[in-house]
């Protein structure tokens, strides 16, 4: 049976009608399917609130450990189970988990060269069976971007490497689908047009489009994880807007495939 | 096999000195477990931090939308994942749920007669399949003071009932011992005398130091959910201090002993 593993952006996060209708779209979608979420700008407001400073480098937030209490707050608690609690009200039976819960992704805190990350974790594990075995009895796993050390730490976690990650360890299982969504029709061959997606993208074109400086910053981690993940066995990779999940799990008409 | 459902309350969470070794007991007790935690006092430091206001009444928590969006961070982001994630580090694989995870536990909004508590749910049906999958699993679920509506809200609740209701569903599956750990040793017989430890404590009894004042405000709804248990089918319910739990469960020389 294919499994579409969908992750969902911190900007359609951060809009509780975009959200809504995201969740929704998500709720209908039939067969098995997991949901990977990122934080949005709600964890920076409420560090802000809270005194904690946020500091970004490379759009990565470094994670003291005021900054880690807010991020299990934010995406371990709010995020994640208004999420939950919306899917259930659209009859969609799901599971909030962090890394840590019932031991499913497990991480270890990012070594210190350059830069200081703090509690950020790089993935070392999934628990492929656990993922399998909530499938089964029809349980939809909902993932916040936290995974944990094994030592009693949390870990902030990048939610586009996580869903590469849960789907990368679940296509060891079974036929594996990954969908990236977000605020943009997919990936622009001119990022300051809208309309410019790219239908169909491979390595060699998605090296050349970034020499020419047509992708860059946020984008180019998804596309590394996106590539990483069909290289390891997922079977498609697609980036689109959040609008367009539907579309693009039954036509396969709407956003980027990305392809070997 | 006889399951212990385990109650940790707010003031023992409080104490991280406290928590860490409430854990390790934890962690070490053999069988089937579950774990029910309070709240503790971060709900209103946060609260407070992020300028919302803290209203209670007779103990409970008023919970409006802002207060609810703080449990929700706090009880289910924070301090559920602060327990998963040291519970996993002593080698016992849990999972942190509130009651939408899984829709484990459904409640329904308290309706409004002289107080409006706001988002305070009201426990209507636990899933007691789902949890014993867990536990056939050797996965202890912990479970954050929080439920949901189906209809798209979560709910604040209060973790000894909780704690009774989960009791309640899992013996009609199997033996079912409910423990509340907390701050004091026992029921007391005198509450300004820490050593009054009654050993054990029926109905009638219960009733007569309710008359002479010696028990009163948050012990009584703990000890109405506590007979309630034993009317509904759990075997056992004891009262104790947090550090002798293990005594509690090997011994049973600790605490107070509720029977019928």
């Amino acid at each position: 049976m294919l499994l579409n593993i969908i992750k969902i952006g911190g900007n359609v996060i951060d809009n509780p009608v975009f959200l809504a209708k995201f969740l929704k779209d998500f709720a209908s979608i039939g067969g098995q399917k997991c949901l990977v979420h990122g934080g949005g700008k709600v964890a920076t407001q409420v560090a802000t609130k809270l005194g904690v400073e946020t500091k970004m480098v490379d759009g990565r937030r470094i994670t003291d450990q005021a900054m880690l209490d807010v991020v299990m707050m934010v995406y371990g608690g709010l995020i994640n189970k208004q999420i939950v609690s919306q899917l259930q009200a659209n009859r969609c039976n799901v599971i909030g988990l962090t890394g840590a819960d019932g031991g499913v992704i497990l991480a270890k805190k990012r070594p210190v060269k350059t830069i200081d990350y703090g509690f950020v974790g790089d993935i070392e594990s999934v628990n492929a069976d656990f993922i399998e075995n909530l499938l089964k009895q029809a349980i939809t796993p909902v993932f916040a971007p936290l995974t944990f050390d094994m030592a009693g730490s949390m870990l902030n976690t990048n939610a586009d490497t996580q869903a590469s990650a849960v789907a990368v360890a679940m296509a060891t299982k079974q036929e594996t689908q990954l969908i990236y969504c977000f605020e943009k029709k997919g990936v622009l061959s001119n990022p300051d047009d809208d309309e410019s997606v790219i239908e169909s993208i491979n390595p060699a074109y998605y090296e050349s489009l970034k020499s020419q400086g047509a992708i860059h910053s946020g984008m180019i981690p998804k596309l590394d994880n996106a590539f990483a993940a069909l290289n390891a066995g997922v079977k498609r990779v697609i980036i689109c807007h959040a609008d367009e999940l539907q579309n693009a799990l039954t036509t396969g008409l709407a956003g980027t495939k990305l392809v070997l």
